[in-house]
């Protein structure tokens, strides 16, 4: 639970972001970012374009360039200067007629934010659902496509998202150590495996011309994540990017390796054995079930969490719902909205997985590397996960932060 | 993410935790506490109970009475102050010569925390794992009985959790309306569902006797909980439950009302369709897909969480591993371990959904309460669960200030 | 010491601000603020015009109309949505020439931040001192006005600061129960005893001709603030407002009631003996040398601090400095600077001490209003401030809870 | 401002206290303590043994050794295990009998705390101020012990107190570059200039005679400070200090440098203008008016800050007050209170100045020392303040991390 009142997300690498739906824009500030990092505006625009509606038949008609204003932090040659990071992306094509001209500005929408809302505040934010909207998550994106650049500096990290199931149609063969983001984007579903997404666009789009909505399953790996990520007891590795991906819009699970699925077998067919990897002498595992993560602490392997998407509430049937009043009518959507959520998640769960990870290395940094690590006291901990590209050195704590300075 | 490193939980109402598995003891730190509630050592003790070991054959038999000591934070009546309850359990029975005799202390348990902690910290607390021991959440079980006071004093809300699967074997017909605390504790395994209950106890008797170790699913459910809770954007109820949830030992999936199931069904089929509730005029849904939250609000409808919990690492055949030298080498555990985690996890659970359900409230309080709501503006938002109580009230925000103050 | 890395203030009333003095312009984004409250953009610009640049020979030259955009978190009819207030101001005179064309961009000017800025981030940005330049106070005074805004509507509270002393010249009969912000503001020196003033001016225009420049002391008074806020034992009231006023820019000493001087005194004579109010029955202090302020918490007399600040760093007149190369030169600064800092600082402590008190308020409800109090518990404990309006009702926790109610 | 309800301190290294004078003991959890550090029960001890009480004719009588149990954190060698580390004093000379024998259960003392807790919590502790004992300070001195082992540790800093004034009596001619704890220890008023130390006994004595209390100046004094700590805008090192100090017991003012002094000169007279140190070639000030500190970050300077205490509240001497019932009524003390609190508040004083200097090294390796500062990017920034001791190198962020390296 961050301060404040629920608008800021981190510790050390804290974001705050701001906005309405149908508001003057939306943005984000970003504090305690390193300072003499270079950040152009095109690193953070990437991020945002694969996150804007309109990109396909598949995500919400709404058009927005989404074009990224960076206000602070930065010195002329891009610089970061360790001071906030204001960034602002201004709405354009709202269009809260569609929100007033019928009944969706006193009914209550099924399954939808803006009923408990009112319940919350007193008030409500009808067009366009306010600060529920989707479009909030603009700040995480542009605030996620720094943490990814700091991510990939510090150690090569990569965070991937992908589509992994659309109900009950999932991928097989997409190998976690190898999938790249220009795969995933090979296809509107952002699903790298080509037979899986041809069927889940078929369902998608059978459930779109229905006027109805569709959910799944985005599954995220990250690589080369140092061991040693994540502060028991509660603070845990799997608690916090919990938490993070569950504040996205629509999810309402979490897993982390196994997840559920894991709770069928037992210590013994769960458990993941150590050996030494023969190549670059590090402790490594023969399997990941635990995802990259034991004791809520990373152990070097590929990170691998599942976000479940439920289908969005608004849909353009008819539904039974109450008015503010307290008369019961019925409904059907009007507004502009994504008949599945999946494809327009894929940024917005890398950004949150990001975020975390750079929060966590900053506050490992700050408690556990404050002071040299002794090697003989660590002489090989845990493994490196860069398998094939001859890294032979170790990667936790101490020794990271050694290697770190051999760069 | 709470401040600090990771042993503080919550924002107002918020527990420190302290102690490893084989030190002087475990305890907690509860800060912000509402002062004049009357709390007795009795009702800390009545939940450490249900936690202890050696509760019976399929928990672990070490042997702890796990009696609690009550430092500060009340006057001599037994009423809080409002100042920290600070809360101590001693150490007994630790027998650390289990760890010390065999290789425990050199070789690494595979998907144990023991590793990964030793990435982190460059330093060991072999014996008992430490603080990556169950033991840590004596502190959580004892602060979540305060909360759970102050839950009952403030609505009559009520948080039971119980075993809903062990393996595939799941639970039928548990009404969540009505389950009670006395059916969940009616048999060693803490299944309200007495059929289930004893095909779960066979297959947990069979793993326990192959030294091997069993996992499952723990449900947990919240009555009466007003309608307003919960912080968007980031900290949205199911995102803060998540970390509570996750931030257990052995914790590897958390959903939220249907969760995974629910990405199956369209927005159609899974949204909640509102009606009046014709005998006490509140808003109320048909069905509760969303498992009581809406747009990481509380809607009023009952809260329904789930949380996996992998089989435990420590088990009794051999497995492959290597040492902290970085030797391949096999181990067989000893110690004493819960061969099903399940059982002693309820309190655990209920303790981190009643304490985050406190934190939610105050945090409530105190953004949306410092002023009344106008009840013209707000005459029915969100319905009361409470069906056969007579309860016509509102359960929203600013009236829930009110109809307290009649109480 | 709040979250992230030092750009954020409060806990759940909460600003984090943004922005260097010559990049795109500065704003703040305010968490947690209350639903429901009228908010326009003439009350922010208020106080924003108090602190802005060119104001008055005696302020900085640099010519800023200072007009506020906000971006988010009101309806269309001004109210508060509970949700995040984003404001922005842009820059517009910024002539970073006048810092380019000479050597401030290589020389350190003396106990000037750009030094330190330098060694703690390792990059500068140097025009008109990036984030340290009094620019950045922009965001503080524009949340300020919206936590004005909250205490007046609260309890008539009152947040009134003045200059009371320019070096040796301090001003006498200040009645602390009834000056106004017209007297402070009638004149430019903004000291509300007119002598006082007239000498200051006298002394800030010698100095001014001179290039140097001259520092002093603000006095801020806040009246009918409830007793019970502050949060012992390290969130005392007054050490929340001490660290709130020692963050803003050339701030070098805070006090609290008698301060400094009061440690020439005994305990006997010290001590503000009580009595009870013959018109309110209120339990009041005869004398007020605590400020308001016992233990760390709010008396329900008017509360008193004062602040000292230092001359500004930048002067006309040449000084000795090192280059960032490590080469004694002499500096003579140019830009536009304020002679006297003392008069454009009242906004900013008044805001620093406003946003201080709503969040104290916030978390005195969360803690200790979750539950009314018993009226046989506390029959009178500390007196209310308004003597002359006939309110005679108690001010404390429960009570103040109560006397809201009727409004 | 601290997360929770205000009995934490502290951003990564933080502590949270517990317990009040007349309970079951006091105590302090440390959270955040970096793993791998050697300490013993007697590096505690020895700071617990200046402040505990009974010390001398001048402090309070009340008896207790203090004698704390560290409770986890720790392994059997006494190496810090980056777990929190709990500690631990009973209380044992309560006499609650003082209290309860007279009226000190029912009229509310002048200026002391108890009033004020009554009208926030709405219920007592009153037998030895509860909370707002001194005693509740043993948890900030024993976690300040471990802060200045590991300053210590980090970069020879050292932080070092004394009374420099009672009442009008000041110190002359202490050197801030070389006093030491032995010379501030050899007196019993705790002042290293013997000459002002007799002349302030007398006064003490004095007063105390009298049923008296008195009141002054405690300095403190921080060397071997690296620049770059401190976080502006709001987290500025002087802020963080303020705070920190001004939540000491009876702390009523707080300067950084020459403080309210400073604002009687110019800008010209008050800068410190840079030289270059010809032995160590680093960049340093002539003068330090500043006390090691601007723009909110240290310089590497001496940090110098001053603390005034107020006289105790609690005298001999017969004060007029009011019932809880709301009477009129005349009191005089009883109980065992401190005639003077200076000499015991320098343990204090140095606990909360070495607390928030860990917490400022933590921040800044996890914001800015994430990656290697380049060093021709800074070539030669701020300067060592270690004269004599021959080091030449810098003590800025990238540098001192690079140094560290060396050691």
């Amino acid at each position: 639970m961050t301060m404040g009142t629920g608008n800021s997300f981190g510790r050390t690498f804290r974001i705050s972001t701001w906005g309405e739906s149908h508001g003057g824009g939306v943005g984000v500030t970003l504090d305690g970012c390193p300072p003499r990092i270079e950040i152009t505006r095109e690193d953070i625009q990437k991020d945002l374009d694969r996150r804007r509606p309109g990109q396909s038949r598949i995500t919400t008609p709404r058009d927005e360039a989404d074009s990224v204003e960076i206000m602070s932090g930065l010195n002329p040659e891009n610089v970061t200067l360790g001071t906030p990071i204001a960034m602002l992306v201004r709405n354009k094509d709202q269009r809260s007629q569609d929100y007033l001209e019928n009944d969706m500005n006193v009914a209550y929408r099924p399954s939808h934010a803006d009923a408990t809302y009112d319940a919350k505040y007193g008030v409500r934010a009808i067009a366009g659902g306010g600060r529920s909207s989707a479009r909030e998550t603009i700040g995480r994106v542009a605030a996620g496509a720094v943490a990814r650049k700091i991510l990939t500096m510090y150690n090569g990290i990569e965070v991937l998202a992908y589509v992994s199931k659309v109900q009950e149609i999932g991928t097989e063969n997409v190998d976690h150590d190898t999938f790249t983001m220009e795969e995933v984007d090979s296809n509107i579903v952002r699903c790298p495996d080509p037979d899986a997404a041809e069927k889940m666009l078929a369902r998608i789009d059978e459930i779109r011309k229905a006027g109805n909505s569709i959910g799944g399953v985005v599954t995220c790996v990250a690589r080369n994540v140092p061991a040693g990520l994540g502060s028991p007891v509660f603070d845990k590795l799997e608690a916090d990017l919990a938490k993070a991906c569950m504040s996205i819009p629509a999810a309402k699970g979490f897993e982390s390796g196994d997840g559920f699925a894991g709770t069928l077998l037992s210590g013994k067919d769960h458990n993941d054995e150590f050996y030494i990897d023969p190549e670059t002498g590090a402790t490594r595992t023969k399997t990941n079930r635990s995802g990259g993560i034991q004791g809520g602490i990373s152990n070097g392997e590929n990170i691998v969490i599942h976000v479940a998407f439920k289908s969005t509430s608004t849909i353009g049937q008819k539904q039974a719902t109450v008015t503010r009043e307290g008369n019961e009518v019925e409904l059907r959507g009007k507004g502009r909205h994504d008949p599945c959520v999946l494809p327009r998640a894929i940024p917005m769960v890398e950004a949150m997985v990001a975020l975390t990870l750079v929060d966590a290395l900053m506050m490992q940094k700050a408690q556990c590397e404050l002071f040299p690590n002794d090697s003989q006291m660590q002489p090989n901990p845990m493994g490196s996960t860069e398998k094939g590209r001859g890294v032979s050195g170790m990667t936790t704590g101490g020794n990271t932060r050694q290697r770190i300075d051999e760069e």
